[in-house]
């Protein structure tokens, strides 16, 4: 996986909104669409960035994504919302929603939104952090096309329905716990089958649900496992995250959940008889400062964290981290060098540029650093 | 392991709450306590149970239960609370927290209190189904004394740190994701120990932070390993959860956290220079009917619960079960024949009986079934 070249960070950016624009979205969304998929290049995480943008473009020209929507909420009680999305972009709905309830939590301390109708958000840590300035916790969470088996069954019942908590750590990076509740992600698979290697028990069942360790076994009818593999490694808990991240992203928001959330390629048709309107995110704020005057929990939180960085190393293990440090440390220097990319990477994006009939992203061949 | 005898649970319930009388509690709060450790017993967590009894009496010898407590409250923000359980029983301080949760989230759609300087709840799981019967999820997490070390650690840096949420699911019982986000609990250990077992590796790790399958190593200086055991089963995430619940519990609540939170032995003392107060708890509730109507979130929770139990089981194995399936079997079944007692845990009740100038409890030697 050679890199070719670096995109610039901005650049980029407004390469990927131009997409959006041309899909038909206004300035603004498409603006904040293009920020949610960069951030996700910033931090290394490159199978939710720019990567997935020729996948929303296929989904609109199906129809399935609708660049012009016209949100319409539902507001029962004072700190709870619903956000009927209207096919639009999950991007930019969560953003919206995640804003709504931070605005809430403000004056009532903790507050949720809900959003059905909506398509893929993106990283769930690029909507959980919007709340970190406003000195709250905030939360996302997401389902997702089927994919993934409870243990002991044949059949996709379950996304990989990430969470993701966003927490203020006072003069340090915020924390970001952000975890699909399956025990591997899709790309680790994909990474294996790259480079004709197994991958571990644990991580996958075959079509009878028996376990596998064929990197491809997803094309072949496959599942991915929750979260803690077998019951040994208490699988059940990894189930159970799944579940509540479905329940309350798609059963209670009014969505479509578990084996009929709409799939994220093209190809693939919605299942018939939706039992709700597309996917649905679940985000929420809490306020620190309902708890405790914020300079006495900056203190603490200091102390916590450092006590746990200074803990003793088994032999041969480097220190511990705290969650998000490793995808802080890659978005500095990625907004220094710029992004890099491969060949692979590169020409899906100049295969869009082309049919759209716009320019290909600016490339610098050597890291600006 | 024979079972020696049945304890009727009502009897059961009553006993427990004359030694928590005894100790000096109110009747209101000695019978909120007997109920929440009853309940652990009914639903067969037998750990969590009457079997803790002892230890929170021995607690209150040392001086570091207090049974009677003066509640403190403050409240900053409509929909937030903390309470201050004065040293008092965690049974009866998460008990009052949650409903104060439950009435607030009436009004506003949400609602979260905190709960600092308290000791050991009982099982959450009693504490989040509280919220059920009013048409909401409930969910409940607290800190515990650290026993697990971050993979990569020596050091034991978290508690167990347990997470429950309570959803309501139509014409179905509850269901209810209890878990401890380690990978595997105390009790599985002593389990192995008894029957001089090894146990599996990803479960705990020797004083040094080294992966080890002796069913004794806590008492040597080890730790248990976060849920996930090791970087190929995503081991992050099981550390982030309980990183989590730390925070929420403690951290934010302005109890003790981390390595710093109090012992539930009384044979150990707290460590010096404590950071908070006590353990910390964190309770909340969110209105079902804040988003959806009731009969409309029935049908489509019932729907999804119906879907999973009908998916096709893998070879060799038995259909799936939902969260909390189990434990609703062994109560229907326990309320009914008495709960289950061996020489080992009949034992410690008489002693304590014995102690108090109490009767021991009431029993049957078969079951009434």
């Amino acid at each position: 996986m050679t890199v070719l070249g670096y995109w610039p960070a901005e650049a980029l950016g407004l390469w990927v909104q131009k997409v959006f624009e041309t899909m038909g979205c206004s300035e603004e969304h498409a603006a904040i669409a293009a920020e949610v998929l960069l951030e996700a290049d910033l931090k290394g995480i490159d199978s939710h960035g720019v990567a997935r943008l020729p996948g929303y473009v296929r989904l609109w020209r199906k129809g399935r994504i609708n660049a012009q929507p016209q949100w319409r909420w539902e507001q029962r009680l004072p700190a709870v919302a619903v956000l009927d999305a209207d096919a639009g972009l999950g991007l930019v709905a969560a953003r919206v929603a995640m804003d709504r309830a931070i605005e809430m939590a403000a004056v009532y301390g903790t507050a949720q939104v809900l959003v059905r109708n909506s398509n893929h958000f993106g990283i769930a840590a690029e909507h959980a952090l919007r709340a970190v300035p406003h000195r709250m916790v905030g939360w996302a969470m997401t389902n997702a096309s089927p994919l993934v088996a409870p243990y002991g069954s044949s059949e996709r019942l379950l996304g990989t329905n990430p969470l993701c908590y966003a927490i203020p750590a006072g003069n340090r990076k915020p924390l970001v716990m952000d975890m699909a509740t399956s025990a591997a992600a899709n790309g680790k698979l994909e990474l294996a089958a790259s480079r004709n290697q197994a991958i571990p028990e644990g991580w996958a069942v075959d079509a009878q649900g028996l376990p596998s360790t064929d990197p491809l076994i997803l094309q072949k009818g496959g599942a991915l496992l929750p979260l803690g593999s077998d019951p040994e490694g208490a699988v059940h808990k990894g189930y159970g995250l799944g579940a509540l991240v479905d329940w309350w992203s798609g059963v209670l928001s009014g969505a479509s959940f578990g084996p009929w959330v709409p799939p994220f390629v093209d190809f693939l048709e919605p299942a018939p008889d939706q039992p709700g309107l597309g996917l649905g995110h679940a985000l929420g704020a809490t306020a620190i400062e309902a708890f405790l005057p914020i300079e006495e929990y900056n203190q603490r939180v200091e102390q916590w964290a450092e006590r746990i960085l200074q803990a003793q190393p088994a032999p041969g293990h480097p220190p511990l981290v705290l969650h998000g440090m490793p995808e802080w440390s890659t978005r500095a220097h990625r907004l220094q060098e710029g992004i890099p990319f491969t060949e692979a990477q590169k020409r899906p994006l100049h295969q869009l540029a082309q049919e759209l009939g716009l320019d290909t992203p600016h490339e610098n061949t050597t890291s600006l650093r």
